[in-house]
């Protein structure tokens, strides 16, 4: 049975849902019904040691002298990058013993979120009431790149303007960044992802899904003022924790008839879309354990999706779940149509209603196509573009408050695989001529008399955009250099920008009529239920709560702890199969290891993709664990939260340090963290 | 370069395609081309040494004692019926020391075409010429079912009216069945799918694609006439070879505007599906070695499916191969539209385009939910109802005819796995919703209120089908049972039987239409064009011929010949990849295997699915190989020849005598062969 509603302000919540703003933590609600009062210095303290990956992900630091947390599927993108045939970290982990001996992301960027101001007044006096939905969208645009540069300007810090409750509020979000981001510790995957497909998103779990990084200033590791200290003692049942990370998406305001749509339209497609690639990247692999190294990485990213996807639609396909939301958005429909002054506000639920055929339709209109190549390529030929309009008229990520991480990823010097991207392009070549058909000008035009196969192959042997310095040259020489160019990505994405264009408009129209009636949805819900609630996950931080806690399944209890020693017994059980050997390291000090201590726990805490690598701390705020995973039944949690079964899932910290100390020989980096 | 044309009579076909039937053998052109004249004893002689397995695939009979050669690949599914945790045929392979010893298959039954002649006529006659398509469409059914009781009444063989070109006409086969068939001798997959599927579809090769059986008669060994000696002498390059076995289906016939939903609609649509089930699959084999054994099987059949559609589209979505085929169209309509005689027969093409557009809208209405279990129950419901009709009236397969085919089904004696069937049912409940929306009343009757995964975990556990005993007692009882039956899948396939007619009626009455529109086309270029070319393939009896010949990809010249010094160099070169280790037998008898003998060569003659398993015999009629793939260029096939590249790939007859000898200990039975 599901147990929340379908937006929810504290009030209405039950269990220990929730993903709160730090500047709007659930006060009230927590000290009522955990007894727990957070200070602000508490709450600032823990904001300050958290920190998002750009790569996806959440972390928090660890030690005065820069060490940060995260999970090895966080870090994994920067594992694989630093990757060759002759050290490959993926397989056999890493350990520095010095600093010197630490390596160097190619493009991480950490954010530290150091302070939150609410803009919502200034924006939206700087969009006209009458303005159509274009002129709202572009006044909109202008004063969030507006805000954003300002900030930039005053404080050098990363200055994002952040849309919340779908459109009814905006924030204007202060980080401090670290691009100097090196690797300290990571475990071989076979104790990360142990259990590997077939155990994702199951539990119990036996996973090290843990990373240690350093950040570094002027070279050298960053003196930090924030960071947690590291309970040493096991976790209890029922105990109070908190999760501050940064949860990437939910939908939890959607209405009927846009989970209808996610039901219906959205998430098959999206199914079709992960399965296609999965064989694709299997198939590469195939090829040899070189390319099956390279896939790797962007492999274990699709499964991990498409698990989640599949857990999604089969929660939405249960007849039960529209129909409690159904009978939640009568309910709250007949309140607003029983009073006049909310009345008007009704409306809101049929432009969201009528959106979504407009959102069907542009399913499989995108020009986009997935390769690193071809993404550098057409950043280049917009950031030519764009950098001769004025600052607010330019496309979001393209401003120059944006403009330095943009360039952190086109100066990547992760290694390019041009085998990879030429199997890559040839497919995406391949689906853009299902998705708009064959005969549409603009794929005639794309495919220039060639098979897809044939044309992919022609443009990765035409391209120099695998050097870095070749796309330097071209960002710096700006849009004499873009037009110059006769190489064969620039041109393709040429060819393809006023679509891209067209299509991203359009989108952004979509959007802006979105956040239009979400607004409207959220004043009329909160007039009705009261403030106090929590937005929608936007990918900045969060901070959920709820106790340890197990669960019953098919009439079995599942404990909420697992240990050392069932990792060993799970390896066993499974021997034989892929995925389930632990490696050569935990086998060699089976003796040395205290099977008793906790490997991994689960909670109640509200979570979502983006959490990942999100440290989990005790009233104390000390670090006791690190999300990495949430049980199957949590899967439904995008659209609806419910505690029944759904669990968060997480390393525990005692079991790193034990795993650091008794297996990794790294009992002087155990002896740092905390500290 | 593509070589052919839309439809190719002989005289206008070039290198050697074709697949011809045995009834209209291309005599002058084997003759003119290749000096060679088949005689009627030869063709004849071939025919009958020739078999249909009902698993789909082709084979032969190769001694006076009931040996039958087929592909591992197409034993492969007795082979997975016959295994058990216990015993393991598809890792383990298999030898019979003594008749006693050999394994009865649980559904097999194979076919020997006896003899064939053409109704044409009398089908047309009892097709009233202004029929509507719905009456057109039941006049056909029924005289066809006339026509096969009537033959089976007079001849107890195995009768079957077969549509050729299109439509334009219809041959009677009579067939001897063998459904008594045991297991002789199977390699290990390591041998047989040596490569396993990244060397699927490639060449070159080193496969082991092998088995023998042994059909029975009144429980004896059979004492054959016919069978296929076999050459003892390796094939040399040009040298003429003849392909006799069932080509399952071609799209040669189709128009450009039938090709376009092929590659707009139907395979992107079938390969979504295909990927879909992989995963699905692969899902399944991760939660244990015994449940990988289990979807093993299907899962190679998915796979296999899938590179083939794969390679058919990146064909079709060649703008060059669309291009060709409406230059080639708009000629022969040109010439069509120049004789005022033929004029009105252009119009078979615009129907032949109108019907696409519904076509497509069928493809996602079928409610035919696949799992071995639903399959059963359906059955055993349309049979019960179809029992009640007259003979004529009733659907294809549940004619008198037809029935004891469809019970040597129903009463397979082959596990049903119901952990995997719950997961491929909750797959398909899934994808029905997808299909047919979440609110389609009829999904929602399926469903019960429940999700995909409950309510299959409810039907599995609601059903005694399980049982072969339940099933023949619900036959046997017929209406009257199945009407009082409360087994849930009996239930579910009564609450779906009328859709599932409605959609079946649907199509039937699509493919009368199609039918009658190609059967004008056949008529516009047999005119035009001249006789003696050959239909589409129907999973029926064809010759094809071609000469051993390598090619040349990618500048290199790729030889036609493989040979066992070069599998175990293959094995070598893959070390440490899945499927790329040759099984213990091979390494033991490394030493006493003859590395320069032939193992798989390549040939240009014009084979599809379903020939797989068939015998390449040489002039003589002698066996030399046995087709067990086409290489990567030779899957747009399916709709357009090219000799250039496309070859059919084959185990060389003396290899598959190599292995007997020198690797399986299987002397007596390498004697046995050919004699």
């Amino acid at each position: 049975m599901f147990t929340t509603s379908a937006l929810a302000p504290a009030k209405f919540v039950l269990g220990d849902e929730g993903m709160y703003l730090f500047n709007d933590l659930p006060t009230g609600l927590l000290k009522e019904r955990h007894g727990f009062e957070p200070t602000a210095a508490w709450a600032d303290h823990l904001r300050l040691s958290s920190v998002r990956f750009n790569s996806g992900g959440s972390g928090s630091f660890v030690s005065s002298d820069g060490l940060v947390l995260t999970n090895h599927h966080v870090a994994s993108d920067t594992l694989h990058k630093l990757s060759s045939p002759e050290r490959n970290l993926i397989d056999d982990g890493f350990l520095a013993k010095t600093n010197e001996e630490e390596l160097a992301a190619p493009d991480l960027e950490l954010n530290q979120l150091v302070s939150i101001e609410d803009v919502t007044g200034r924006v939206n006096e700087a969009v006209d009431d009458d303005a159509s939905t274009e002129d709202a969208a572009a006044e909109r645009r202008a004063i969030i790149a507006r805000i954003e540069k300002e900030s930039l300007d005053q404080t050098g810090l990363r200055s994002d303007v952040i849309t919340l409750f779908g459109g009814a509020q905006y924030h204007l979000y202060r980080y401090k960044k670290y691009t100097d981001v090196r690797l300290v510790w990571a475990p071989e995957t076979a104790a990360a992802f142990f259990g590997g497909d077939a155990d994702n998103f199951e539990y119990p779990r036996y996973n090290l899904d843990a990373t240690i990084m350093r950040v570094y200033e002027d070279g050298k590791p960053a003196k930090l003022e924030h960071f947690l200290k590291w309970s040493e003692v096991p976790l209890s049942e029922d105990e109070l924790v908190f999760v501050s990370g940064n949860p990437g998406r939910t939908q939890r305001i959607y209405t009927v008839e846009a989970l209808k749509f996610l039901r219906d339209d959205r998430i098959p497609y999206v199914l079709d879309f992960l399965r296609r690639k999965e064989i694709l990247m299997q198939q590469f692999g195939l090829e040899g354990t070189e390319q099956a190294r390279r896939a790797r990485d962007e492999l274990f990213g699709i499964q991990n999706a498409r698990k989640a996807y599949t857990g999604m639609l089969g929660g939405l396909q249960n007849p039960q779940t529209i129909a409690t939301k159904s009978t939640q958005q009568a309910e709250l429909l007949r309140m607003i149509n029983n009073d006049a002054s909310l009345k008007p506000l009704a409306k809101a639920w049929d432009e969201i209603a009528s959106l979504q055929a407009e959102k069907r339709d542009m399913l499989r209109r995108g020009v986009t196509l997935r390769s690193t190549l071809f993404s550098y390529a057409l950043e280049i030929v917009l950031l030519a573009a764009e950098d001769q309009k004025p600052d607010e008229k330019r496309l979001r990520g393209y401003t120059d408050a944006a403009r330095e991480s943009l360039l952190q990823e086109l100066y990547s010097t992760a290694p390019v695989y041009t085998d990879l991207e030429q199997v890559k392009l040839a497919d995406e070549l391949s689906l853009l001529i299902e998705n708009r058909g064959a005969e549409d000008e603009l794929v005639l035009k794309v495919l220039d008399g060639k098979g897809p196969r044939e044309r992919a192959a022609e443009l990765i042997a035409g391209t120099s955009l695998v050097d870095v310095d070749a796309r330097k040259s071209l960002v710096e020489g700006g849009s004499d250099a873009v037009d110059a160019s006769d190489d064969a990505m620039i041109e393709l994405a040429k060819t393809l920008e006023a679509e891209y264009r067209s299509v991203r408009e359009t989108n952004e129209q979509i959007e802006e009529r979105e956040r239009q009636a979400y607004a409207k949805i959220t004043e009329a819900v909160t007039k009705i239920k009261g403030t106090g609630g929590y937005p929608d996950a936007t990918f900045t931080l969060r901070l959920a709560f709820g106790t340890v806690k197990g669960y019953s399944e098919d009439g079995e209890f599942i404990a909420p702890f697992t240990n050392f020693a069932g990792a060993y017994q799970h390896a066993n059980d499974h021997a034989g199969q892929d995925d389930f050997d632990l490696p050569e390291s935990w086998m060699e000090h089976e003796a040395d290891v205290d099977g008793d201590v906790q490997l991994n726990f689960v909670c109640t805490a509200d979570i979502i993709g983006g959490n990942s690598g999100s440290p989990v701390v005790n009233r104390a705020g000390e670090l006791v664990g690190l999300i990495f995973d949430g049980n199957i039944q949590s899967l439904t949690s995008d659209y609806i939260y419910s505690d029944e079964q759904g669990r968060a899932v997480s390393v525990s910290g005692v079991g790193i340090l034990e795993a650091l100390r008794s297996i990794y020989d790294a009992k002087a980096l155990a002896a740092q963290i905390g500290k």
